[in-house]
């Protein structure tokens, strides 16, 4: 099989879109942007060894690969339409394709996007995805849009994530059981769009949690130049954790841990209704865990009031 | 240096574009696409050691990646505007990313491209661009519309970055003249994004040349469902490489070199007078090479019109 067969065959899927005029298989695939929406572009790229296991499941790595670049645009308000993958692959083997296709296009399905184009090679596994997608004009959940007084809060539940991979390091043991409910959570992040676009009149700043939630609601705060509180026992997370884990664990895998794909966002308190009635929209569970205020710095408040002390912050690419 | 730091230090250049509502800096980039234009993607990937050696000067390697995405944009007559770099790097190493970094924006500059977004990680070196152009609605050099009776042209020389290459792996030794000549056409291609769009409105089919023109050839050929005949003898290269090489030799690096980012094209007999000028309007040279027929193939012509036996036709990204 050669590079030209591998796309005709598993990636030229037939896809239906109006607005993509030309899909894989030119130089380019031209697509037609739709009056009254700006345009959203994200890029990221996964590694083997760094970002996902060789061993992965091919399904589960395509599904990661795209959630995460599908994360961004819900960490905008944005609806995800199109993507382009480059992959680098060290054979073509057709099991292995068809499973990695299989878990893309389905997650792809799912969200209406279409697969328009990208780059194949030999090499070790690398996969990057560029993924474009729709704002309504002028509106964006954008990371310097925080203002003081606002409300924090997060969607779903954090720490899942980081509970799983421990326990597959084999430096945390769970009981089956309790495996079982945070194992999708490492596999199979579900990336958090209509919860996005209910939010973009609601709330002021957003971001996805990937490097961990203390890291990326820093991020927040720089650009909006506030700090904030989080009350620590307000965070949602699987409560069975907060009794297997010790303290410092649980909040390391909370504050810290990231891959969980939830949005954390800010919005003014008066909307608090309105925030939690995105959330029923969006089926969505969503949890206010703190407050933005006027000045610069993140205190994490245990139960008490006692302000704790954090050492490891989240994930740095370089580190 | 964090990856925070490096982006802020290096990727977050001040950058003039009106229709980038948000740079590099959120979960996404923000754009507003212009009224009555289509858009056009694409992304390349080039990993170490595959599409450049690790000794590459750094410059030039930024030049490379972005380049051959421009590429693809002259190929369909797009006008290049935004991109997204994804780069897995081994370290942050200062004066390696100062000097990438000035000749990743030094092209961008000469076409007007904006960097708005990417991702950054450790790894063996790994670039991944995605670029972003815009087209005139409806217009577009497609690989299917090449016709019967259409004459095929060519921009530029081809071959000289074959002979580079060959002299860098010492399997030709070029005399330093001709290397001169020809070293530019590797390490530093320039796309003919300019004579792209002068083509819009004149050519029907198009591509670049980055796999070796018979193979690409191939592919407006197979997408357009027409053969085609091309005249060996009047494939624009170095005049020097026609009496340095043995003739194999040469229509190996003519036919199946690839790497020249030059662009082939199709154009209806009666409109030579104009691709001549949209040559002139370009300020790139533009040669009549062959001829679409009605059927199937490609046949390279000699000079005395015998059939050329080609067995060796271009670059397969997974051989």
């Amino acid at each position: 099989m050669t590079e030209f067969d591998f796309i005709r065959r598993y990636l030229m899927r037939q896809q239906s879109d109006k607005d993509v005029l030309l899909g894989i298989g030119d130089d380019a695939a031209i697509v037609r942007p739709r009056t009254g929406f700006d345009l959203c572009f994200s890029s990221d790229m996964l590694l083997a060894g760094r970002h996902f296991f060789a061993d992965v499941a091919p399904a589960d790595l395509a599904h990661k690969v795209l959630a995460v670049n599908i994360s961004d645009m819900a960490a905008m308000g944005a609806q995800p339409r199109w993507a382009l993958l480059s992959a680098a692959l060290p054979k073509l083997d057709e099991a292995w394709l068809q499973a990695f296709c299989d878990g893309l296009f389905g997650l792809a399905g799912q969200f209406g996007i279409t697969l328009i184009g990208g780059d194949t090679t030999k090499g070790d596994y690398v996969f990057n995805i560029t993924i474009a997608g729709e704002l309504p004009q002028g509106q964006a959940l954008r990371r310097d849009a925080a203002e003081a007084g606002d409300d924090i809060w997060v969607s779903g539940r954090i720490g899942l994530a980081a509970a799983a991979l421990n326990h597959h390091w084999q430096t945390l043991v769970l009981p089956e059981a309790v495996h079982t409910l945070c194992e999708p959570a490492r596999l199979r992040p579900m990336p958090r769009v209509a919860l996005g676009q209910a939010l973009l009149t609601v709330a002021h700043a957003a971001q996805d949690i990937s490097d961990g939630l203390a890291q990326d609601i820093g991020h927040i705060l720089k650009a909006s130049g506030v700090g904030a509180e989080i009350f620590a026992d307000r965070l949602p997370t699987l409560p069975i954790l907060r009794t297997l884990l010790p303290q410092a664990r649980l909040y390391d895998y909370l504050l810290a841990g990231g891959d969980d794909y939830e949005l954390v966002f800010t919005a003014p308190e008066q909307q608090r209704d309105a925030v939690l009635a995105a959330g029923r929209a969006a089926d969505t569970p969503v949890t206010r865990i703190g407050r933005v205020f006027a000045g610069e710095g993140l205190r994490i408040l245990e139960a008490n009031g006692k302000e704790m002390q954090l050492t490891h912050l989240g994930f740095d690419h370089f580190g």
